[in-house]
């Protein structure tokens, strides 16, 4: 075992403080890395303060983890010491089940193991997460990062916010033709608006901010449209051909559905603490359109996406944050006061203690 | 113009009863078909009694249509005097938009006619439906049928029943090794089952009358589930690979949803008055699920249909009633008291009047 330091909730009532703790000496197919960033999601919020009633405490959060591999194990073959790397949601899964035999283990059936909170497979301890120094990780769970070295603070984002947007992107085959609505600029609708453009879609913002207008062009979209403008939105009738949906709160899905062109989709990435209100089942039947949801991605497809946005240059937005502003960070996420992902900087770890 | 025989509502508050009108001569692109069974759709009912408050009155009810060709026009090609025929909801639609110019007139975007309660091209009449001795149609909008003769009452619901269940299953790609659940066993539920049958699924039926049970195996499924039954419903969870649900009537999608494997599909082909329970986002997305509608089916997909069920020798399970039967007809309806088609015999509506 090996002394790790980082940040943890120890009840849901508590703000995040400094933790000591233990982990694993790298195994055989194990890679170990030096944490340098980590993202800072909305999950991360809400498992420290208990919100979803499953935390095991302690809980050290963090799944959008960059860093620099420090020690390979002795089977290792795809990383090497002094390579960049990253950790996503998904440390573990069964590798057996259809799911993860398809590649698709945000799917396994039989629960993967969480980057934090997460059980163990084979045992009862609880995964500590990226807001820490260093983290050890099997291999064919670790991700290859081939952006700048000077961007590595705004691909941890990808790792999370990026995939789960990208994910059903590329599950639906959005391209090249397509009008593509993205609901919500947060932390993964401004990634959507970015991968979907890259992509080669035509990308529809609708926001409830109007203030958002500039942004959201300069990020990639083609067209802004105010969803609580009634007009903007009968303009936009039966004219997309798919929807990510970003957004958690609960909200009138009806008047997105009718964007949609025949046989769309619009598919929901977060879901809402209370349920939306029931869509219109003739919203659905008179234009064969689906709701659909999807989660994060699995370990090739995260690949992918890394690889892709290397490719095309796209990182997230952030604002780098030190490991000490972590608690006034939370409060401002619940704001929505943050362009648009925080990034710890974990340099700032040991100063803090 | 002719001089044409059958029943209407003269108000949403009236029975059925005997009503003559006129029809149109055969055009030069028109087939003009003696009617000799239709069957009898929830819809026509609605209509009747302006349940849904579009109805143009008087209504002449029915769209699911089969007879024999009495006269062609001058450029018609594909039917001759004496052929069976069919006519099923649509008699006519724009041509040009995109849907149209796919093959989905259901989706026409500037609205089919249908067959009944429709508005003309050009004009502003009202189309009569079915409960009548003849129609009028263009042979784009009339089906062939190559089953016996002797079958021909019990091909009128493949029209309306019969494409409304087979088109989202062959949409969706329906077929052997798959398991594909049928939601309800009443008109629509019992062609599901066959068709779902036919294309070669292993078909589970959830139904919440364990008396149908029999029914059920008799007409095609491997296995029955009664949907308030928690622990079968429970055996049932993430097995079925695609669901058509035929139940109108609000219920809970959720029980339902958790029976789909990943990337499973529920598509509902019946709309509640009064919406059902907001589905769980996420039972939608912890398995990339998705819930879709499917309206009808397109005349070159109805054709498709026809020839599938006369290959696989399928038909409706059907009750036939004389004209002057349908005002009770529709009260057992209601009742679910029909096993599972009610089809008019139109050689009684001469001595009905």
């Amino acid at each position: 075992m090996s002394h790790a330091h980082g940040y943890a909730a120890l009840s849901g009532d508590q703000a995040l403080a400094p933790f000591s703790f233990e982990r694993r000496e790298p195994g055989p197919n194990d890679v170990k890395i030096e944490i340098l960033y980590c993202g800072v999601c909305h999950s991360d919020l809400h498992t420290a303060r208990n919100e979803w009633n499953n935390t095991l405490f302690p809980s050290v959060p963090g799944h959008e983890i960059v860093g620099r591999v420090s020690a390979v194990g002795s089977a290792v073959t795809g990383f090497k010491v002094g390579q960049m790397a990253g950790v996503g949601c998904i440390v573990d899964s069964c590798r057996t089940c259809a799911s993860c035999s398809d590649g698709e283990e945000q799917y396994c059936e039989n629960g993967f193991t969480g980057t934090y909170n997460g059980s163990i497979f084979g045992g009862s301890h609880n995964t500590y997460g990226g807001y820490s120094d260093q983290i050890v990780v099997d291999e064919k769970y670790m991700l290859r990062i081939s952006h700048d070295e000077a961007q590595l603070a705004a691909v941890a984002p990808l790792l999370c916010a990026g995939i789960t947007t990208y994910s059903p992107l590329a599950h639906w085959k959005v391209g090249p033709g397509q009008k593509v609505g993205v609901v919500g600029l947060g932390g993964l609708g401004h990634m959507a608006v970015k991968i979907a453009k890259a992509m080669g879609a035509d990308v529809v913002l609708f926001t409830t901010s109007a203030n958002k207008r500039d942004d959201a062009r300069r990020l990639g979209a083609s067209e802004v449209v105010v969803s609580r403008d009634a007009d903007q939105m009968a303009a936009q009738a039966g004219q997309l051909d798919f929807i990510v949906n970003t957004v958690a709160a609960p909200h009138d899905l009806d008047a997105l559905l009718a964007t949609l062109k025949r046989d769309g989709t619009m598919v929901l990435v977060g879901a809402p603490a209370t349920p939306h209100p029931s869509p219109n089942v003739f919203n659905l039947i008179l234009k064969r359109r689906s709701l659909a949801g999807s989660l994060i991605g699995g370990i090739r497809e995260t690949q992918e996406m890394l690889d892709f946005c290397a490719r095309h240059g796209i990182v997230s937005d952030i604002e780098m944050i030190r490991m000490d502003e972590i608690n006034e960070a939370y409060e401002r996420m619940l704001k929505g006061d943050v362009k648009y992902r925080f990034v710890i900087d974990m340099a700032t770890l040991g100063a803090a203690e």
